[in-house]
C-alpha cells in the first residue's frame, strides 16, 4: 500500500426530506446564490422545496448552467457574485451544476487577472467561497469531492480543476429525486460511477487489499441495482444504493494508497468536447479499447475483477482478464449505452489524430497509472474505439 | 436504507515516515500536551521521533495513561492542561491514550463543575480542545472517530462518551509501528476491529447494499491478513491493511444508514470493569452467545455473512447462519483468543447476575439493534458465555 493523506470534510445529509435540515448548515445572514441547470428542478418539485427551505436567507438565482458547465456562462454568474456581494453558493443539480459552482467558489476568491488560469495553470485551490449542494442526479460524485471539470466552447476545451478548498460544506442527497430522472440519465450515472471506480482500481496490485475490496463493493452494488433502477426509478432501495454508490465512487476514499489511471476520462473528455457525446458514454466508448491496448499492465487486476465482481472462476489469468473486459462492455450495453464511436457520429474518421495532437499541443505528461501512455498510444486506443 | 447524516473531518496521514509531516498540522505557537501510555513508545523509537518532530513547539509530557483509560489519572492531566495553559493535545498511543485524550479535550472546555458528568450524563460534546493523534496500536478506530470509553476504578464503571467536537484534527498512521507490537496486542486489535464491524453489520437487512459490502470487505481483509501479521509483524503489506482496516471499521462510514447493535461491547465492557480482561477478549467471549441467543433476529445477516465472507454456500438460511457463528468463534480462536469466560477467571459464577443488575441500576434502555434486550436476556447471554 502506498502512502497517502486523506481528508474529506463534507457533511452528507442523506435520505428522505433531508432538505428540511438545510438551514443550520448555511451560515446565518448569508447572501446566497442558488445555481441550477436547465430547469428540470422546476418540473420535479425540487425548486419549490429549496426556495421554501431557504426562505430565511436572501437568495439570488442563477439558472441555465448546461451539461459540461460552460466557462462563458459561469463568468456571467461570477459577475453576479461580485456585484451582489454573495457570501454562499448553493448548487442545486447534478455534476455539471456542482462543478460549475466549484469553479465559481474558486473564482470568487481568485486574486489573478484571468479566472481561466485556475484551469489553464491547474492551480490547486486552497480556499474557495463556501458552498453546499442539493444533488438531483447521482453520477459524478462531485457532491463529496473537491474536483471539477469545466468546458470552454470557444476553444473546444474541457479541463479539470480542484484543491482542498473546494469540498462542499454539505451535500443533501435525497434518493427520492431519482424517480423523476430520465432513463438515459440513470444509465449515464451508472456508467459514470462504474468507470470512476474502474479508473481507481484497474491498474496493478500494490497490496491495497481493503481499497480493492471497497472498489469491488461499489461495482457489485452498481451491478446489483442497475436493472432495478433502470426498470423502476421509484424503487427507493435501489435509488438510495445508486446514489450512495455514486458518491462513494469518487469521494477520494477508494483511491487512497493505490495508483489511479484516469486515461479513460482524459480521452473521453475530448470526445465530449469534439462531438458533444454524453460524458458517461464517452467512457463506455474508450474503456474496452484502453484495457485491451494496455492488457499486459492491467491483466492481474482485470482477472481479480472478473473473479470477484463477475464470478468468473474458470481459466488462466489472461482468460479471466479478457472475460472481465467483455463483461464490462456487456454491462454498459445492458444499460442501453453504445460502446463504439461510430455509433454516435459518422464523422469519426480522424478523431484519433485530432485527440492525439491536442494532448501533444497541451504539453504531454503521459497518461495512465504508469504515466507512460504516449500520444501515439492514445491514437491507437481511439482508433480501436471507432 | 435509513436516513443518515455523516461528517468526518479527521485528516489521515498514512504510511511510512508520515511523522515528518506533523508540523503544519499543529497550529503555530501551540502549547502542546503530549500524552502517552505505559512507556512502550520509549522502547520502539516513537517517543524520540515525536519529540524530535515537535521541536518547534513548547511541549509538556504526560505519560502513564493505562489501558482502559482511568478517570483519576486523566484528572491529573486535566490539572496540567489548566495550570500550563495548554492549547493543543497530542495523543501518542493506542485507543486508550486517544480515548483519554478525547476526554481531556472535552473536559478542558467543559463549563460544568464535575467533569465526570460528561460521561455520567452522556453529554454530546460539541467543541473540544483541538488534538491530534499518532497511532501506535491499530485496534479501536479511535484515531478517526469522535467516541471514547473511560474507566473509573473507584466505581468499577466503564462509560462511553463522544460528540461532533471530538474528532482528531489529524491522525498519523504509520504501519511500521506494528512490527514492535506484541502478538497478544495484535490479536486483540484484529478481534476488536472484527467485532466493531460485526456490531454495525450483524443486525437485520435494511437494503444498505453498499454498507453491507463495505463491512464484508473489512471482515474479509482482516481474515486475509490475520495469519500473516500474527506470524510476521514486520510484513508491511499485512500491517498496512491491518491498520487501515481497523480505522475504517469504526470511523462511522459503515454504520451510516443501517442499524447498529453494540450489545457485545456493552456487555463486554462490564467484563473488563469486573475482571480486567482485555477489551477485545471480552468481545470474543460474548459474541457467540449473543448471536446464538438472538438467532432469530439475526439469522438473515448471519447467513449472508457466512456466504459472502466465509464462502459457506451449502445449506438452509439457518444452517448457513449457524456456520457463520461457528466460523467467527474459530477465527477468534485462531488468534489465540479464548472464547469462554471460565477460561479467564475461576470466579465467573454470579457474573451474569452482577452485570444484569448493573444495567438495571444504571437505568435500563434496552440493548441491541431493536433496543429490546432486557437485563434478564443479558443474564442468559452472559451465562451462555461461561
Amino acid at each position: 500500500m502506498n502512502n497517502f493523506q486523506y481528508k474529506n470534510p463534507t457533511k452528507i445529509l442523506f435520505g428522505k426530506n433531508q432538505l428540511e435540515n438545510i438551514v443550520p448548515e448555511i451560515p446565518e445572514n448569508s447572501k446566497v446564490l442558488m445555481l441550477y441547470g436547465g430547469g428540470s428542478i422546476k418540473k420535479n418539485g425540487v425548486y419549490e422545496q429549496v426556495t421554501k427551505a431557504l426562505s430565511n436567507f436572501e437568495v439570488i438565482e442563477f439558472g441555465g448552467i448546461p451539461a459540461n458547465p460552460e466557462y462563458a456562462i459561469l463568468i456571467d454568474a461570477l459577475k453576479i457574485i461580485k456585484e451582489k456581494d454573495i457570501t454562499f453558493l448553493l448548487a442545486v443539480g447534478g455534476g455539471s451544476v456542482i462543478d460549475g459552482t466549484k469553479f465559481l467558489s474558486a473564482a470568487a476568491l481568485f486574486k489573478g487577472e484571468n479566472p481561466w488560469n485556475i484551469l489553464a495553470e491547474n492551480i490547486a485551490v486552497q480556499k474557495g467561497m463556501p458552498f453546499g449542494t442539493v444533488l438531483t442526479l447521482p453520477a459524478t460524485g462531485s457532491e463529496m469531492n473537491s474536483g471539477a471539470v469545466i468546458t470552454r466552447k470557444e476553444t473546444k476545451e474541457k479541463l479539470v480543476m480542484g484543491g482542498p478548498g473546494l469540498f462542499p460544506q454539505f451535500s443533501i442527497l435525497d434518493p427520492e429525486v431519482v424517480k423523476s430522472i430520465p432513463q438515459r440519465q440513470i444509465a449515464n450515472g451508472l456508467a459514470d460511477a462504474f468507470t470512476h471506480v474502474l479508473e481507481q482500481y484497474m491498474t496493478y496490485p500494490v497490496g491495497g487489499f481493503l481499497q480493492d475490496r471497497f472498489a469491488e463493493s461499489i461495482l457489485q452494488t452498481l451491478i446489483e441495482i442497475a436493472p432495478k433502477i433502470m426498470s423502476d426509478t421509484s424503487d427507493y432501495e435501489a435509488a438510495s444504493n445508486f446514489m450512495w454508490s455514486c458518491t462513494m465512487a469518487l469521494n477520494g476514499l477508494i483511491q487512497q494508497g493505490v495508483p489511479s489511471d484516469w486515461a479513460i476520462h482524459m480521452i473521453g473528455h475530448e470526445l465530449t468536447a469534439l462531438y458533444g457525446i454524453d460524458h458517461a458514454r464517452t467512457l463506455a466508448i474508450i474503456t474496452e479499447s484502453h484495457y485491451t491496448y494496455n492488457f499486459e499492465d492491467k491483466k492481474e487486476k482485470l482477472a481479480q475483477y472478473a473473479t470477484r465482481v463477475w464470478n468468473v472462476t474458470e481459466g488462466t489469468t489472461e482468460e479471466k482478464a479478457k472475460a472481465g473486459i467483455t463483461k464490462t462492455t456487456a454491462f454498459f450495453q445492458s444499460l442501453g449505452i453504445k460502446t463504439k464511436l461510430s455509433e454516435y457520429t459518422d464523422r469519426y474518421e480522424g478523431t484519433a489524430e485530432i485527440i492525439s495532437k491536442r494532448f501533444t499541443d497541451r504539453g504531454w505528461k503521459g497518461l495512465g497509472e504508469h504515466g507512460k501512455i504516449t500520444p501515439s498510444d492514445v491514437e491507437k486506443i481511439v482508433k480501436m474505439s471507432y
